[in-house]
């Protein structure tokens, strides 16, 4: 294969992410170091950057090699984590989020990127990209740290929604298990659903209806589908992906991190509170260091936004130049696996098959819909 | 003051607990072996002890000074963590953990220990004991480690029930508040409601009305009220006390428990991975040990049973003696201060003052009621 004389639209294989350079907290040199990270290490990215493109290229051509990778996207205003999202959509059209989604909705790119204030981010999504067909509620799905092999969970929705019936957590199970498999290589990812006990009787009336219809589903859409799970199995073995409402699943997401952030902190006091035990942090450091990966959140960075059509990795709003890379990486590979065709694939076979069980008792009758292994 | 001659119901100022000594995971031994501390420790302290008296006399006979300070109400039979509640409600009354909570229902204890089946204990506390006038749903609360001073936060409820409306809120709200004050000596709690967000035009619309409805009473019932807050805000230091519904309560504990769990597990690894960390570990054992000891679950082992006439602590079902001990603890805490009926007639007062509001504009009919620091 040969590169392309012009150094854009250069590599045929090169895949294009659309990223917003502005709204997070670190500001835009955080995100242009990011995806020169990100540049450095995969020779197959490419990037749309969204922001003021005269401050935004000088910080692209200080870092060596990236001005090759870059498209700007001039957009001269900024969302603001204060702003109301209500706000943002009717008056944002001028803003970098806005131009970022839209380079998705003309199809430049099929997954987007930006560290901006979720509330509008998830708002203008909805609105520019619209949901997929037979989908009620996006959802936003996290990956955390877990004992698993690959490492991570994935549990969805941690807060599109406050609210989610059968139905919905129906379309997350489907989607949180193509997430699995296209993010995390899990070719049948197992699927719970959160409860507050694993037996069958127990429970509010939609998770039990919820229950029988995500393990009616199972096998057509090629996931394992272990019934109920409980808090301790979002960072457990039991499953690979943990479906639950925006309201308990936002409520589980930070009672975790603010757990592990105050064992973080106590760790870090036992270890200054004797001359030895600060010798002690200086001989284990190595492996402080591994454990500190192990569960680093920025390893993990960007929650990702689902059915919509095409994809938005919410980066954390603090994140550094790590953080943005990490979230960069996922988007790439979210982007070179067709994610958001297959997902959509996936929920509108899913649609037709729950028509067909409601119109004639049997079922299956759309084997072509059911190869797509997404 | 003079001391009894006669052994048994000695000195009047020694406050009686009522123990169930069956149904823990680590049996009857670790029951009497908690007890055994906690008199040890604390002379003003007697006990009911319920169980098969034949296997439990020379358990207590083996443990010097202990027979001094129980008293044996003989049970045949145990309910087992297998046991359905429904089943046990009907056919338990021979059972030790009936005859625990008779001892309360009777007047002979204030408090009740239990290291049994959660559901059924429940269930037995509410048709036995009763629920409190003005109490529409019991509620359980635990304590957390967190930033405060005091170490730990009171968070309820965390599954007695999978639902909860804006009033039942407000109820938890007053419960954990005087829980908080009797329990953990803090004279003006500080009082959150849990949310995914802490702006106020967030969440279920239950959560606004009772974001309302407790604001109104923080002053009559002597708490500061903070507003919402958000998961990372349980193991915090924005408040002392958070309300919510048992099905997100039980959720956040096992999340937490697990997230921490995984955090130890992942520590172990790290200090086991090389020699220089294994010396590591040796140097810094003092310092693990006490952080070990911050968040050890055991020390704070017992979720408390609220809204009852009567007050029952419940154990973890795999305490060991110094877990039970911490739970004998607490029990006696609060049965010293008169916790059971401080909170009767907080509810009592609140319910009486809603009514009032209800009834007339004008609030704060009962200065009588107000007085006490329940």
């Amino acid at each position: 294969m040969m590169a392309s004389p012009e150094h854009k639209s250069a590599d045929p294989r090169r895949i294009i992410i659309s990223v917003d350079a502005m709204g997070g907290d670190a500001g835009p040199a955080a995100v242009v170091a990011g995806i020169a990270l990100s540049a450095h290490k995969n020779p197959d990215i490419g990037f749309l950057l969204h922001g003021p493109e005269d401050m935004l290229r000088p910080m692209v051509m200080r870092k060596r090699g990236l001005l090759d990778r870059v498209e700007f996207c001039d957009a001269p205003h900024v969302v603001t984590m204060q702003d109301k999202p209500s706000h943002v959509m009717r008056n944002g059209k001028a803003t970098s989020m806005w131009s970022t989604l839209e380079a998705v909705r003309e199809g430049k790119a099929t997954v987007a990127v930006s560290c901006g204030n979720t509330g509008a981010l998830m708002a203008l999504s909805v609105i520019r990209l619209r949901k997929l067909p037979g989908i009620n509620r996006p959802a936003i799905a996290i990956l955390w740290p877990s004992r698993n092999v690959q490492g991570f969970n994935v549990m969805l929705d941690v807060g599109a929604d406050i609210r989610a019936d059968a139905q919905d957590l129906l379309q997350y199970a489907l989607m949180g298990a193509s997430y699995a498999r296209n993010g995390m290589d899990l070719p049948r990812p197992r699927v719970g659903l959160l409860n507050v006990g694993t037996e069958e009787h127990k429970g509010r009336p939609e998770l039990k209806e919820a229950y029988e219809l995500i393990g009616s589903f199972a096998t057509k859409a090629n996931f394992d589908f272990v019934g109920f799970v409980e808090g301790g199995d979002i960072p457990g073995s039991v499953c690979d992906v943990i479906v639950t409402d925006g309201f308990t699943g936002n409520v589980a997401l930070k009672t975790g991190e603010g757990t592990a952030s105050l064992i973080g902190d106590l760790l870090r006091e036992a270890f200054q509170y004797t001359p030895l035990s600060r010798l002690a942090s200086l001989l284990a450091l190595t492996s402080l260091k591994r454990l500190k990966k192990r569960i680093d959140p920025r390893r993990v960075n960007g929650g990702v936004f689902l059915g919509l059509n095409g994809t938005v990795v919410k980066s954390h709003g603090g994140a550094d130049a790590t953080g943005i890379s990490a979230a960069v990486k996922l988007a790439f590979q979210l982007a070179q696996s067709g994610f958001s065709k297959k997902l959509a694939a996936r929920v509108a076979s899913a649609a037709a098959l729950a028509q067909d069980v409601t119109d004639t008792p049997a079922v299956g009758k759309q084997p072509g819909q059911q190869e797509q292994e997404s």
